[in-house]
């Protein structure tokens, strides 16, 4: 039995390690198209920003580990052109064949910056690859920019724009919708602007950028550019192979991460995965989504029995020092779901002032006829990660907000208020159902 | 319609504000023996340690704010002797009586210091009202002892031990039985100790304080002694009054905290609440849950209609800035109440090390019959609040171990790593299933 994996990062990586732990007999071969494999490429912009100071440190894993402790033939620059089901083998660029019985397809997802007018001069950067950080970098410190311009608002662009203010270069972030950080929610939206723009980041929602000319973008005068919008799965490889793909555009599969074709299976950034609030499929590319998606597609692949649930879509990002945080939906994504959202959202010390403590926003969204929580919101410098992942247990186990409520949550004046924020807003909510 | 409410710090202010809140012409008295009422007797050790300053910082709310803006009739001093249900009245110490409707008794806990032979010494402290609080920093200041015992390991002893080795104080901690934090879980006690020993704490398990001589503590000598053992509901006025007690010896309530005696309401240190991962009633003191069945108490005593579901047992204590967080049962507990505890014990960084992330122990336990997710503990520097919270919120809802390794929690650098320890923990348990 052979399994080949496509894609060497998050979701195939973890496919293969727990592949070989189901099955010590199997043969795995992982195929990488790019130089490096199993980086953490949500480390990248922290690799901009200097604070991590060797791209060395983003990898993880090398490919000789894998080979020596693993006993998986990892071969980066392996770039898979062609998959042909019927005869149960992929097609490298170079012309050779790998023969499969099983088929992991993590082939994640890109910025088409060559899609955009002006997008391949050398002033302009993706922030996707170890060799993208590593170009950037060097921009910066050799070229010295002063104005830059951020295309897009999601995480990646928002963690770009902190990373560049904090090298004292200009930015002036372009975000194509009305939203930032990809949450359809006003109030949040207006919260990671003020923090941006407090940071001395210019921030312009509704503004695409058409192209990019050597001094400019638009009317924003600028000597580097880096986009990060319009990531799209990269799915041409398996649909042409006759993969489905969903109506979010990536891979559908089932629970077990199986595509239409059997013993072919997908997972991370280039497949879509159930959201356990809506319990329809959803499109948000993560690393921690890869990696569970991995972990399940390489146990079935080895014959293992594994189902992947899904997902509430939780996320953070650090903006200057603040924790961004949300799960679930907003009001206005619940109500675009069919749902009735109530929300509430509240404002309260998340420790005691006697411990520096500092205010932490906190917003949930409850359906008013099942009063099922469907998400929630959490802004501070502090403990908004926890905060998040209380809610996220809770989307997760499809809590009411009157249980929600009565959370035996811990409390010691160095941690928290004895009235956690959580319950401060449960009980808001409550008064608003 | 009167309410009358024993107590005025934690359980009793929580049902007498939601009692107004419920009914806006009830007629409310809120009866405390003490000088002040509305005091987080959890800040008391952080008063002691100095890092609180006044006293006044202490107390949240006064009576004057109560009778302004709740109409709540707060009196301070005003010591109840006894209770008369059958002529609906309770008599206070001055001989005066005052008429209810309804009762709520919230007269709390004791550490039952003169029961030990030279308890009543002037350098013997408790730690339980902000008066004792006042005259501990005065001594501190004034006699400038150089050897404290500390009797009694739970969470007040602890914390007492802390800051008195803040302020230069030699330690000794006698705990009477052989674990610390009231946590049977013999890892869990030994990293107590070693955070403890490591920060100059003297711990002395198993070694009860048999009396208190003018300098020295059995073998100990010392010029100062905190006791912070045996805490006893106070339970006396009610069960003269033929209120129930139940098995753990603190009063017994339905889920709305009604006693046996109908429209006679309790909650706070002096009740027992239902455990929800045994069913079974149980006496855990806190802060978090006094407020809570306060309310609930407060509620339908003024005519709503609310239950208490019960409480996890979660607790959380800062030692010399390290969170150690319990929640649930551990495998030792599990195994009393007739569960097949399985376990898993993991050690993990919290976040990333370029952001100078420190290590975390997360330990989960779970039922190797039904998977269900019994308890467990998180030890760290940072996150450990967060993390307790969402093993708390699994318990909750009884959530199994399989859906719990799949929990969608925040990843972000600043935050955690991609895969957060509590999810190492749960594939470790997986593995031992």
């Amino acid at each position: 039995m052979a399994l080949v994996v496509i894609g060497g990062v998050a979701a195939g990586l973890s496919a293969a390690a727990r592949a070989r732990r189901v099955d010590p007999r199997l043969e795995i071969v992982v195929l990488e198209k790019g130089p490096v494999i199993s980086y953490g490429a949500c480390g990248l912009p922290y690799f901009v920003e200097g604070r991590i100071r060797e791209a060395s440190q983003l990898v993880v894993y090398t490919p000789e580990y894998f080979r020596k402790e693993r006993n998986i033939d990892v071969r980066t620059g392996a770039r898979v052109v062609a998959i042909s089901h019927p005869r149960r083998e992929v097609t490298l660029e170079s012309g050779a064949r790998v023969a499969y019985d099983r088929l992991v397809i993590a082939t994640g997802a890109r910025c088409d910056i060559a899609g955009i007018p002006g997008g391949t001069q050398p002033h302009v950067f993706a922030l996707h690859t170890v060799d993208d950080a590593e170009r950037m970098r060097a921009f910066l410190r050799e070229r010295r920019p002063r104005h830059a311009v951020v295309v897009g608002g999601g995480y990646i662009g928002v963690e770009a724009a902190d990373a560049l203010r904090r090298n004292g270069v200009g930015v002036t972030l372009l975000e194509r919708s009305r939203r930032l950080l990809l949450r359809d929610d006003d109030r949040f939206t207006a919260a990671v602007r003020k923090q941006l723009e407090k940071h001395g980041v210019e921030v312009r929602c509704e503004a695409a950028a058409q192209a990019i000319e050597a001094g400019q973008v638009g009317d924003v005068r600028c000597d580097m550019v880096v986009v990060s919008a319009g990531l799209h799965p990269n799915v041409e490889l398996a649909a042409e192979a006759g993969v489905e793909t969903g109506r979010s555009g990536a891979i559908h599969t089932d629970d077990r991460m199986e595509t239409n074709l059997r013993g072919v299976y997908a997972a991370g950034d280039c497949a879509e995965v159930t959201h356990l609030v809506t319990g329809r499929p959803t499109y948000i590319p993560l690393g921690t989504t890869a990696n569970k998606c991995g972990r399940v597609a390489g146990a079935n692949a080895a014959g293992g029995r594994e189902r992947f649930p899904g997902i509430v879509g939780t996320s953070i990002v650090g903006i200057f020092g603040m924790g961004f945080a949300t799960t679930g939906l907003s009001v206005e994504q619940a109500r675009a779901e069919g749902f009735s959202p109530v929300a509430a959202r509240i404002e309260a010390y998340a420790r005691p002032r006697y411990f520096q403590g500092s205010k932490t926003t906190v917003e949930l969204v409850a359906d008013r006829h099942s009063r099922r929580l469907l998400g929630g919101s959490v802004i501070g410098e502090e403990g908004a990660a926890g905060r998040i992942n209380v809610i996220a247990t809770a989307l997760g186990s499809r809590m009411q907000v009157d249980e929600f409520e009565q959370l035996d949550l811990a409390y010691a004046p160095p941690f928290s208020t004895v009235w956690d924020p959580l319950l401060i807003a449960a009980q808001q909510l409550m008064k608003e159902m």
